[in-house]
């Protein structure tokens, strides 16, 4: 259909593009396909009954208000409990510090708003989170990048790239999405000493951090950036902005996640939300306050990590029978994502082809790239399908990585076999 | 708190600023105040029944899936039951012309950041929905403005208007935001003409279309601009975007509105819409095509008009009996507002701050005003208070309007007295 308005597309749709994720999960719809390419939780776990029964006393007691048009800023209640639980984990902050968004991507796209002038440059990990580069293409954003490995940024690469100038830092310290991996204790701190020291902010994008398998919980970088260092809680500073999310921990499907910002940057936040959808829905904020009481979360979240360690379990040992020499991947202690490196010269695109006519799907990994390359991986979700589904995918995944690589291979001078390793 | 962040603001923030009536309705939130200043529906006639009713089947039936990701575009049968509710006015369309979005608020937002670009001139009626110049000022909108009479859009303003060559046209036909009046038939054909002529596009955004009680339902724009005029259902053409909303017909606390745009725009929306929030709530979206069933929302819509034209009835009496003469308002067939218009050299601000005194609030009209003016009008809310409290809101703000009328007169010659009008 020819209209009036293909002639009047605004500039900025010209670097705003699909999310590469988004189209496969509509492919991934077909029930025969196993999938490993979106970033969804478990269904089978989903507190199915506890939201039904927090539906029920919400809409009884507070009906009206769950329906009527609500604050910006958020639901009162659910930002002072978001505040208390920020304080557990090692921070001060005050409700109005909080701003309850509609989804974390959200959050990003406000961010975007507020602070990205065409051309500003911000500093990424590569790989990064898809969804912010999607929201920030949006405002002319560009892009610098220091390099991911099994540590996280590694930030001895960090300082060249902030004496570019970056408008602001933005990591994601746990359970990396697309890699798996987590930031350092020891490069998270001198994240915090070297953005202080160039005077850059910093973005923390902290979605998984509660689901952690094995290992030991780090701090979060806004806590390493607190006042009063070495005491026992330290106060907000406000040089970080650290993002979270309801959508691990309880559902996506009600689209809820929170930002902690200093007050001003929240007013400026709130101002652009105004703009952008009002405020999110009453309703499901009110629903995630009641779930949550009586401490339902802490003992769903251990759930949801039992499951999870299970699923990742399950994979890296299908993995480590069924893949190839030649490709490596990482062996993430929590979230959702693990990344695989194939062979230099094999395409990950071209893989995805040969893949998903054995019916199986994952996400290659250059869309995580925000300065290109990245051609030779691709991102693994291991929450999402059953144990049983896991090990047949990754052995139709074998199959097709065998071939490939027995391709380049003939191609090649040969090299010493590697052994196998089944298990670790 | 000085941070990092405050210098850092990007230069789109300056033309940002926090919509008055959202500053308002916190105020408002103080119990003992009448306010006649928010959009709000009235919360006694909320279906919370049905609404329990349908969460508690959706997560029985379908828990998963609802509180899972979805689908950018919206939940499936959701956009087809919109088509079908779109064929009864008389368009065809296909669900692939429907996107649901996080409320009409979202739908403005991302046509803005589809469409315009920086310095784009964008044809709005004056005065016009403040929350649409609040999301286009981000994107850098400029404006130019048609006058609104009792007939809506002056249609024989708009060709000066339409060779100043805005991007597109934005028009509220129904009970217009802020002013209730609604554009004639015959101005509505003008519109049609004329736009078409001048190869302008238009944006029809629609939230109170159904809730009229009194005069004969008007066609929407976007039918009257459809393919095969005079057949008994036209074709859509798609030179016209229609925006409409649950907010007003079931609850504006679940945030769901659509956008009907040829398939073309849908994409574009989608990828934007892919960037700002992901995808509206699953599980809202559920909950509302679960109510919907049955013919819910008919019945429900007949309940909502019969409160509404109460209050709108009571409303206007009150301001007939306690109004001083000199003022001048409004009588809407339909929606949620009426508009006031105050001898020149009155300031509505001035009056708000008198009437905040009495507590009883509203809108000033200046910042409906996309270039300036109005500084004389203000908008009243008859839809959330009740009989009660709109009779005794009204006779507040008649003593505080008496008060203000009574200065200025003091400073002018004599006028010759009106008799003051009791009803109609």
């Amino acid at each position: 259909m020819q209209t009036l308005w293909d002639y009047r597309f605004a500039q900025r749709t010209q670097r705003m593009t699909g999310s590469v994720i988004r189209e496969l999960l509509k492919f991934t719809e077909e029930p025969d396909v196993i999938s490993f390419a979106g970033g969804m939780p478990a269904p089978e776990i989903f507190p199915l009954v506890e939201v039904e029964e927090a539906t029920r006393q919400v809409l009884r007691d507070a009906g009206a208000q769950a329906l009527q048009y609500g604050a910006t800023e958020g639901y009162r209640p659910l930002r002072e409990m978001i505040a208390r639980h920020t304080a557990r984990f090692g921070l001060r902050i005050t409700p109005e510090s909080v701003l309850i968004t509609s989804g974390s991507q959200q959050a990003l796209d406000l961010l975007g708003k507020v602070f990205i002038n065409p051309g500003d440059r911000i500093l990424v990990e590569e790989p990064t989170y898809l969804g912010a580069l999607q929201a920030w293409n949006a405002y002319g954003a560009e892009y610098v990048t220091v390099p991911v490995d099994e540590g996280g940024m590694v930030t001895p690469a960090l300082e060249a790239a902030l004496r570019t100038g970056p408008k602001f830092i933005y990591v994601l310290p746990n359970f990396q999405n697309p890699t798996g991996v987590t930031l350092q204790l020891e490069r998270r701190r001198q994240l915090v000493q070297l953005a202080d020291r160039y005077g850059v902010p910093i973005v923390e994008d902290d979605p998984y951090g509660q689901l952690r398998f094995s290992g030991e919980h780090l701090p979060p970088i806004v806590t390493l950036d607190g006042h009063g260092r070495g005491h026992d809680e330290p106060r907000y500073r406000g040089n970080v902005i650290y993002l979270s999310t309801f959508s691990k921990i309880l559902a996506p499907g009600l689209r809820l996640a929170w930002v902690i910002a200093p007050p001003e940057v929240i007013h400026r936040l709130v101002q652009a939300k105004q703009g952008a959808d009002l405020h999110t829905a009453t309703f499901t904020q009110m629903v995630a306050y009641q779930v949550a009481q009586g401490g339902f979360l802490d003992r769903h979240v251990r759930h949801i990590r039992r499951v999870y360690k299970e699923r990742r379990d399950i994979m890296l040992a299908a993995m480590d029978a069924c893949f190839p020499p030649g490709v490596r991947w990482t062996r993430p202690n929590g979230g959702l994502f693990l990344w695989v490196t194939l062979p230099e010269g094999l395409d990950a695109a071209v893989v995805l082809k040969a893949a998903l006519e054995l019916k199986v799907a994952f996400v290659p990994g250059a869309s995580f790239h925000a300065c290109g390359g990245g051609a030779n991986t691709f991102r693994l979700n291991f929450s999402n399908a059953t144990p049983e589904k896991i090990q047949e995918g990754i052995a139709r995944l074998g199959r097709v990585l065998s071939a490939q690589v027995a391709l380049i291979d003939g191609a090649r001078p040969p090299q010493p076999e590697r052994e196998l390793v089944l298990s670790r």
